[in-house]
């Protein structure tokens, strides 16, 4: 969002890097945080949207807890500063010592994912000494409405637990000594924009609250997940994500008798506060006809677009040229998958110009590899150019 | 492929790992140089397939050059012992920096695959008061009959110079005194299994062949690539690739007038040799009754599955239960997308169990990511236990 004014001073980076707008993260903070504490509702960061310990710095200002998706994610929230009693680890496979180093540490909940793990918690927890809290989390079967591969919340998906399971099994998960049950989690899936799948999602959970409360359960929060999705087609029209409406939707749905109500919010806050820099190599044509633009970022450093066919809106924020054109945009790594965009508009683009591709602050960084032993992307921060 | 006689010693390691047959990988070598060798082709290693430096050691070894697609894995190459002079580094998208890197080093080759690409490199060999050797990548615009994903030679694709942009811009290509036109080099794509897809691209080569000699061009050799596919679903059926095939058909096919015929060969050098060996750590069942198992490996030490739908080999090693059932194989990683498998018919498959996926020598390791902030894995080589 920044980058047109501090364009020229771009030029002098080694590219490709993630360039992060800090003012707009505080932004998406602050309203988040006034937000969510005019109902009272707690939030997470899911730090697995982008671990850049600058970006983790600034969240952990705002008061957020982390939810985490591997032992190494909890290490690296309690190194960023995040207090253990607001750290949150799911994941559908948890190894044993990933287990064992968390409940060590004394955060705040495991959320889990089988009767299996409960088992496990259970017996480490013995070991250590402790009880653990824990959240079960609940597979609502709801339809996200989005790409089945971030989709995470239907019956058939590997994640969490079905709710008849845990009424089948209600005496068993109730009888472990070491384990304390104090939430439910339940996580519908990633970039929904369709707000009414939160109804639907507040419905199932008020049936199950009840369900398992008549089952002798006692939670003392629930946490709703993440999932709000981000505008990619138009960034600049929705820099700061629609929390209200969520919130507002949740506010009205749910009917949870008091029990607390968690949020983990990972792309929403940190998607759209960053972009990947990157030049123009080379022009060129295909026997075809097709205009290439080839740029020296890759699948390498955003593999969104290779892994789930994802828009991310691109701009020329060095052009010199008279006009527009009609381009395909690819990375450099040596894969026909690694295109960024196969037909865009862009202003006449030349070898040396600098592209920004938006939006790409959440699961950008976080997983990018050395495929074709590419350097890592560096990371410059807008807050840089205020000093 | 040797997993079942070493399983229980495999137990100890920590999972998820990467197991190299090494002798399998010598086995591979030794068929096709001694069958390139018949024919009087050279042969280059594609080190992207897997960089793993007792991997390069091995390959070192059998005299074969590198392939190479970034300047770091020039670098490498070198690292490892390859001789600059058996080194080539391909890929659409070079950067400055790498080919002047590549240039100092005096490699046997730049494959160069724009018209500005060659201005580029003319212009740093020229400062640094050298003359470069370089092939012309050249588009064949031949359909792989393979994966669109791995295809990298048809027209429309992002690779190579089409032969009618360098018949039309012959007179400019010539012109550059830094520069000598020393190869032609054309790659038709990844995993083929249609071998008669390699005559297509002889009488391609041919022709365009003919037609740039005609132009006065002069080249010493003629670069084919690799692309031969491997036997991912039955990888112990055919554990060396048929090499022979590819060969006979070249040989019979090729007329290009006494030129050296290279090849690199990525994919079917390592792919056979490795498997991901990985630890169950849940069964679990979804409300669908789908029976799932929680494998420790994920999408960021195998991305093949989740990136391009591509299909593994997969065997328990460490069955201790009667029976078989039907499973469907998870990965840890917080995607949907990260399912080593949707339906597989294993022995009873238990917590504790080891599981090999095969055929995950290449593009395994090399894709490897640190998503969910997972430690990349290890390695463990067959020759350790010869000791």
């Amino acid at each position: 969002m920044l980058s047109r004014q501090i364009a020229d001073r771009l030029r002098s980076y080694e590219t490709p890097f993630y360039l992060y707008d800090i003012n707009l993260l505080r932004q998406t903070l602050e309203s988040v945080t006034a937000l969510s504490s005019k109902y009272g509702f707690k939030l997470h960061y899911a730090i697995k949207a982008n671990y850049d310990p600058h970006i983790l710095s600034v969240i952990r200002e705002y008061g957020l807890g982390a939810d985490c998706a591997s032992g190494n994610e909890v290490r690296c929230a309690i190194e960023a500063g995040f207090s253990p009693d607001g750290i949150v680890y799911a994941g559908v496979g948890k190894k044993d010592s990933e287990i064992r180093y968390a409940i060590s540490q004394g955060i705040f909940s495991i959320n889990c994912e089988s009767l299996q793990e409960l088992e496990v918690i259970d017996r480490t927890a013995r070991e250590l000494g402790k009880v653990q809290d824990i959240a079960l989390r609940i597979n609502p079967d709801i339809d996200p409405k989005t790409n089945s591969c971030i989709d995470t919340g239907q019956a058939d998906s590997k994640f969490g637990i079905s709710y008849e399971e845990v009424m089948a099994n209600a005496a068993l998960i109730k009888s472990y000594d070491n384990i304390r049950i104090r939430g439910m989690h339940l996580h519908i899936g990633s970039q929904i924009r369709e707000l009414h799948v939160f109804e639907y999602l507040c419905d199932k959970v008020n049936a199950i609250v009840d369900c398992l409360s008549g089952l002798g359960f006692n939670f003392d929060f629930v946490d709703l997940g993440g999932g709000l999705g981000v505008n990619y087609d138009i960034p600049e029209n929705e820099p700061v994500p629609n929390f209200a409406s969520v919130f507002t939707i949740v506010n009205q749905y749910l009917n949870v008798s008091g029990r607390e109500v968690h949020f983990e919010f990972g792309r929403s806050l940190v998607a759209q506060c960053g972009e990947l820099i990157t030049r123009v190599l080379f022009r060129k044509d295909t026997a075809t006809g097709r205009k290439l633009v080839v740029v020296d970022a890759s699948m390498t450093e955003l593999i969104r677009p290779a892994l789930y066919g994802a828009y991310h809106s691109i701009e020329n924020i060095t052009p010199r040229e008279e006009g527009k054109d009609r381009y395909t945009i690819v990375g450099t790594a040596c894969e026909s998958t690694d295109v960024f965009n196969q037909s865009l508009t862009l202003p006449v683009t030349s070898r040396g110009d600098l592209l920004s591709i938006k939006s790409a602050g959440a699961y950008g960084m976080s997983m990018a590899s050395r495929y074709n032993l590419h350097d890592l992307p560096g990371a410059v921060y807008s807050d840089e150019f205020d000093r």
